[in-house]
């Protein structure tokens, strides 16, 4: 089975859990504007207007433009699949009168990015299309659903994103090799750029962004691009955040070494406790990470790790969800700032992978690190090799 | 400058055209739900929900989360840059206060779908965010402004169109040593994959199914995939549908060869007068093609050619715009179907460059061209080389 078929047949069983009647895919163009439903559970690309229907009795029918028949039925996810040539407006009511469903459920979230694919376009389209049927007032937003469906990870996914951290960490063993005084950012970059070219994989976020690489403490910490004018010199913090798409699935880790000046042998005191407490927050926040807690209050506990320890708190999320997309959706491990919305206040549950990441900023650069972990019914797994000591060169 | 600030400028100027007093795009994870208008003006990729403004009176403004602002700042669009940790609200509405725009034009349109990339829940987000201000009834559709930035092209526009072209025809005339009776489908597909890998180049669509190969009458037409089962024999029309992004521009074209038969010397008749049909349509068409016609007028000329010589008429558009998307927006040279909204009644304008293409059935397979063409004020300019004759293998 593949794993669109493995996620289509979690997103039949959903509906029923979510008492939704029916979910409504509708899309067009997704090479310019890829849909996260269809890309979770669906798999085809599609050019003209499109309808995909999970319908809670086990139905399951595409209708779309002629030329995209051949590439639905190739992933297999639906039985039935209906050809239009020159709209799509009547076969589509035909089906959902034949369907008759309560609750016909859209791609879209205001708090859950990955749930969020349904453009403003389609929405009026769809609407023009079911003006005057029953249908018009049928409609409501599969988010919960779509959430649900992107965090539990299956068998496969978990499998397919462990790959994707073993692949990365292959990758960050051959760093060290390359982290030598006089090199660049850049040329850290280009050579894990090398290395994921070599594989061909996609970086697990923007190519340009990926890997991030930060030396010593004149190198901005966030989502930049590596410098080709910071070259790494004795007594640099190295700090790389990267991650591959293999197989479709996405992997984030950070990772640190430290660059000696002459004659040290050991780390510097102010370093080595930055490293410690990096560790120990996100340590405290895996054992915090349960099924049935909600995302700030994991939040917390790494945050107030960091802030007892008299460091500033980090600006962002402590964990957020890992699968097809690096930043994937479901619950968030952050705090309740207004830009999460209520994904802070989402339940965990098993079967959702997060990254646990933070940092602190030192006189020798940033000291950030992130461990990627699955939930179970005990407790998380690291899927990672934690990181439990500074890398020296 | 590049080529982000050059369509930035355009921008900017076309507010005035479209009487708009401010353009917003407002997006967040644009890894995961790219904005056509971002990847058009702005560039940058951002996490966190992100406000772009441009205004009539001249001003740029990005909103974006504190880690997004080095890319913002790296692609130079915005002058002033202005960060976030919590909430985008408060930032956004005292400068769109201090705007004071009667209208804000959004990201989305029904009927070109390179210009709506708003998705359902960001428009429910800024909703929510402007409740209680007066902006709230001041958002319309920047769709008309976004259709004409996209399909009138800039100087630095047309050379990278023409630079994918060039490279495209470079792939094509290496693949006519690949067509050797036995070969497969997908080892023409896999041996053009080659060549767009060893160039560091994506597909000018998906990947999977660019190139389409056809070979002979059991291939089926469409967005499919290359067939390891069909293979290349005597009396086959080898048919090839590709392109690439190069430099963030596509190509797209539609290139023919013919298998001999033991014997054979010229091209059978029915297969040439096929060839010399669809010929004669995109050579009609393209005549046709001026500034100030609708669409769908084009589109017309060369359905009657075909139709005209007694063949089936096409069940696509005769011609779609080309550009930063393989199926770019703007006017279509289409039929007035339903799914094409008002696109094919949208005025052709100097500067829209137009893939020509249609084909016909025979009984040895699929005669199907297609050829790039830039709108200037005397008419078309082939921006491909034309295929004039069957390539003869």
């Amino acid at each position: 089975m593949s794993i669109y078929q493995e996620k289509a047949d979690q997103a039949s069983k959903l509906l029923h859990e979510f008492d939704l009647d029916c979910w409504l895919t509708f899309a067009r163009e997704t090479v310019v504007s890829p849909d996260p439903g269809i890309e979770l559970a669906i798999g085809s690309n599609v050019t003209w207007p499109s309808a995909f229907i999970f319908a809670k009795n086990g139905q399951r029918i595409a209708i779309v433009g002629r030329y995209d028949v051949p590439s639905v039925d190739a992933y297999g996810v639906f039985p039935t699949v209906i050809s239009y040539d020159a709209g799509i407006s009547e076969t589509l009511i035909a089906q959902l009168t034949a369907l008759n469903p309560r609750t016909i459920g859209l791609n879209y979230s205001i708090d859950d990015k990955t749930s969020d694919g349904l453009t403003v376009g389609m929405y009026l389209m769809l609407q023009n299309i079911l003006k005057g049927t029953p249908f018009a007032d049928r409609l409501v937003s599969a988010g919960p659903l779509l959430s649900a469906l992107r965090a539990r990870k299956t068998a496969g996914e978990i499998a397919r994103i462990k790959a994707a951290i073993d692949t990365t960490e292959e990758i960050v063993n051959m760093v060290t090799a390359q982290i030598q005084v006089g090199r660049s950012e850049k040329d850290i970059g280009d050579f894990i750029h090398g290395e994921f070219k070599r594989r061909g994989l996609p970086a697990a976020w923007a190519w340009d962004g990926c890997p991030i690489v930060n030396s010593g403490p004149d190198s901005a910490v966030g989502h930049g691009v590596p410098s080709a004018d910071i070259h790494i010199a004795p007594g640099h913090i190295v700090h790389i955040d990267l991650g591959v798409q293999q197989d479709g699935y996405c992997s984030d880790i950070q990772r640190l070494w430290y660059v000696r000046r002459p004659g040290e042998t050991t780390l510097p005191a102010e370093i080595q406790r930055a490293f410690d407490t990096v560790r120990q927050a996100i340590r405290e926040g895996a054992k915090a990470l349960r099924p049935g807690v909600k995302g700030h209050e994991v939040d917390q506990v790494a945050r107030d790790v960091i802030v007892d320890a008299g460091y500033p708190e980090y600006m962002h999320a402590f964990g957020h969800g890992l699968g097809k997309a690096c930043h994937d959706g479901g619950p968030l491990l952050g705090p309740r700032w207004e830009r999460y919305g209520n994904t802070p206040d989402m339940i965990v549950e098993v079967g959702n992978i997060y990254t646990l990441e933070l940092g602190v900023i030192t006189s020798a650069g940033y000291v950030g690190l992130e461990e990627d972990v699955l939930v179970t019914e005990n407790g998380v797994v690291f899927l990672s090799n934690e990181q439990t000591e500074m890398r020296m060169i």
